[in-house]
């Protein structure tokens, strides 16, 4: 992987289908013990958005690695002072190994990367959100051995996960399924930009079937129908998105060995059913653990010390 | 301790006597650095409530042994978006090698262990403070040698400190006078619970009168009047608490060589003077660091690393 | 630098000429990595202002030589229900190794300083900000080899980092020179101080012009015209300070190798022209990095492990 060393990925495109692979077997080698990389570096997480998952899972990934984290809070930071960004940047930059940045704009998160050597890492952004993806993508391969050829059904909005889901699914070959509501499709360049990028066949079908999206298809996905920010338009979109729960009706259309992930939080009896979330083809615990070591993969590949 | 390992602290009373020995004795050889185990593990702080000495005392606690913590401020966790507890609960035990938790319900914290196998330690709850008296334990322990058959009055509120010191009292053969103000006692089952467990014919005294209370006993203990969230009803309060002030005029109905504790933040001049609070009978800054070799015990053997 | 083992850094002037001059030397074998202490202390950060460079400097510096990080916010500490200081203080020095404070008012980290045992280091308060001197220093001594001699012209507002700077300067004989608009002045008795503690003929200069500060000067230094929690006034104290603003046309009246440092934030188009801050001149990104080696050096000499 010293292809990487150095690099920032601020979206799930910046990785090549043999990166992607690589950083899974890593993720795999770190998960079992096999590998056991250590370095004495510094991750700074800068987190404008709430976040259990990520800020917990890159930090017990770093410690794990020997390394150390600081969690740079922005409202008790001089980042809400009105600050540049490329001042923070470059500021942060002088202190910090790597920096991994929850955000709104991906612009944000660019400007960071142009004003800093050290990787900046998208742990989510409004357009991606590619680490909780290479977790997502290491799930399903521990199921399935492999990944290309296989059938994801992502269902719901069309916001930040989906958009890493098309990309990052034909990037290794898998066909993506996006079954949305009208008005809440991806943009039309992400699904382009997958259709183009898709490897080995796979193809891309956006629909508002939900049942056209899950048929025969062995990774069922959602995510909450309102993303953090969005909060105050649950309500109104509960009738929108209601077709779209993933339920065990909905599962009869899937693969017989469909697996159900979910990126958390989960709003039981909206997006999903308890009964699917709690049942046998939920892999939504082994997913969350794997985001840990994902990233612990990704982190020890751009900071070189694998 | 062995038996500790990959328990849960809920209570108090899950520990038994000779545990309970166990943790002062490896307190004191961790204080003395007679023994200095070393492990690779992280501890998470989940504090629904304020803290200084618990949130400082856990951490050093843990740095000294070579591990690292994770501050997961619930303000700033999804913890807050409505997530039930069973599903934060399973997440953060795929990251966590232990979890340390502050809240207002017992439920809630019964429900993180029943959700999570790593080791789930009571940091403070509505119904018990059970680091806290192990702490004061290992402090009484220091001064007299020895636990059984001495006399420990507490005076105030009947409320978490003032639970687990009836109960862990009991398990360790000391008389718990208990001096509250009508309306302020703890709970009758509380009570009936700690008299069965005394051994060593300890004796449970619940009473009115504070001069009672105290009268040769070896310890004196207070805390605040009002506990956290509970602020508003200071006021209120004060006339009815004051007889039970920790003063020199008190104090002269303990036994000769009484010592005071007090579990901090101490408001001066209400629940305590402060001539006694800086007196030659205060342990109360010893006390304050035994939280840290008590938590670093308790850790010790929860995660097998003695 | 074994004389300054346990003392705190609670105003500049507490060190001598001598100790400065080894700081600033330790700190270039720090940066250099010609010298690399180890330790396994643990520093406490109570900041009660907002801060990205002080916290992050702190915590990169301690981590790099071994040691762990309790960032203590205090409004989630008991620090902020009502606790004397002198009661936080004591309970703090049981637990940590070495305390750095930012906060408003000199007298409570006095206060801090008399209760406790470990060193007590002033990360701002509004009298003095000894650190960001140090790092000041060490900038200047990369640029020019040594201090003696140079003059240092201050154009702003008369606050911490100027009280700091004329002090710091004048221990190390170096001219200051202070352009503040009227009713901006540093107090009397600092200036008074600085004259008193000048060495190798340095002299300070007050002075309304600001042409007349910068004539000559080798270092040109500004800060932001209106300190965290003044943000209200700024507004009207733009065309009072607008004269004193750091432009291109006021560095033609410096010295020919002069440079330009801002302990930051930075207000582009206030107090400094993007031009200036982006220009060759400018040391301000490395005068930031220099924040860590200064208080790693600083850390390393009170704790006694240099």
């Amino acid at each position: 992987m010293n292809q990487l060393k150095g690099k920032d990925l601020l979206r799930i495109t910046d990785l090549t289908t043999a990166e992607i692979q690589g950083l899974l077997d890593l993720a795999s080698k770190l998960k079992s013990g096999e590998l056991q990389p250590t370095c004495n570096k510094v991750l700074g997480l800068l987190f404008y958005k709430a976040s259990t998952r990520t800020r917990v899972s890159f930090s017990v990934a770093m410690y794990q690695i020997g390394g150390q984290v600081i969690d740079l809070n922005p409202s008790r930071t001089q980042v809400g002072r009105g600050e540049p960004i490329s001042d923070t940047a470059r500021v942060l930059d002088r202190y910090l190994d790597i920096l991994a940045i929850r955000t709104f704009e991906q612009k944000d998160l660019e400007t960071f990367a142009q004003y800093s050597d050290i990787p900046i890492i998208n742990a989510l952004t409004d357009l991606e959100h590619p680490c909780q993806i290479l977790a997502d993508l290491l799930t399903i391969q521990e199921c399935f051995g492999s990944l290309s050829g296989l059938t994801l059904a992502y269902l719901g909005d069309g916001n930040n996960v989906a958009n890493s889901l098309l990309l990052g699914g034909a990037l290794m070959g898998m066909n993506v399924n996006l079954g949305t509501p009208e008005g809440y499709k991806p943009a039309s360049e992400i699904v382009k930009q997958a259709k183009e990028l898709a490897i080995d066949g796979a193809e891309i079908l956006i629909t508002e079937d939900p049942v056209t999206a899950v048929k025969g298809a062995q990774v069922i996905y959602t995510d909450v129908w309102a993303s953090m920010g969005q909060e105050d338009l649950a309500e109104t979109r509960i009738p929108i998105f209601q077709p779209f729960q993933v339920n065990d009706q909905l599962m009869s259309h899937a693969d017989h060995d469909a697996i159900v992930l979910h990126c958390l939080p989960a709003h039981r009896g909206e997006e999903i059913t308890d009964e699917v979330m709690e049942g046998k083809r939920s892999r939504i615990w082994d997913q969350a653990e794997n985001r840990m070591h994902a990233q612990k993969a990704l982190m020890a590949s751009l900071l070189g010390i694998v």
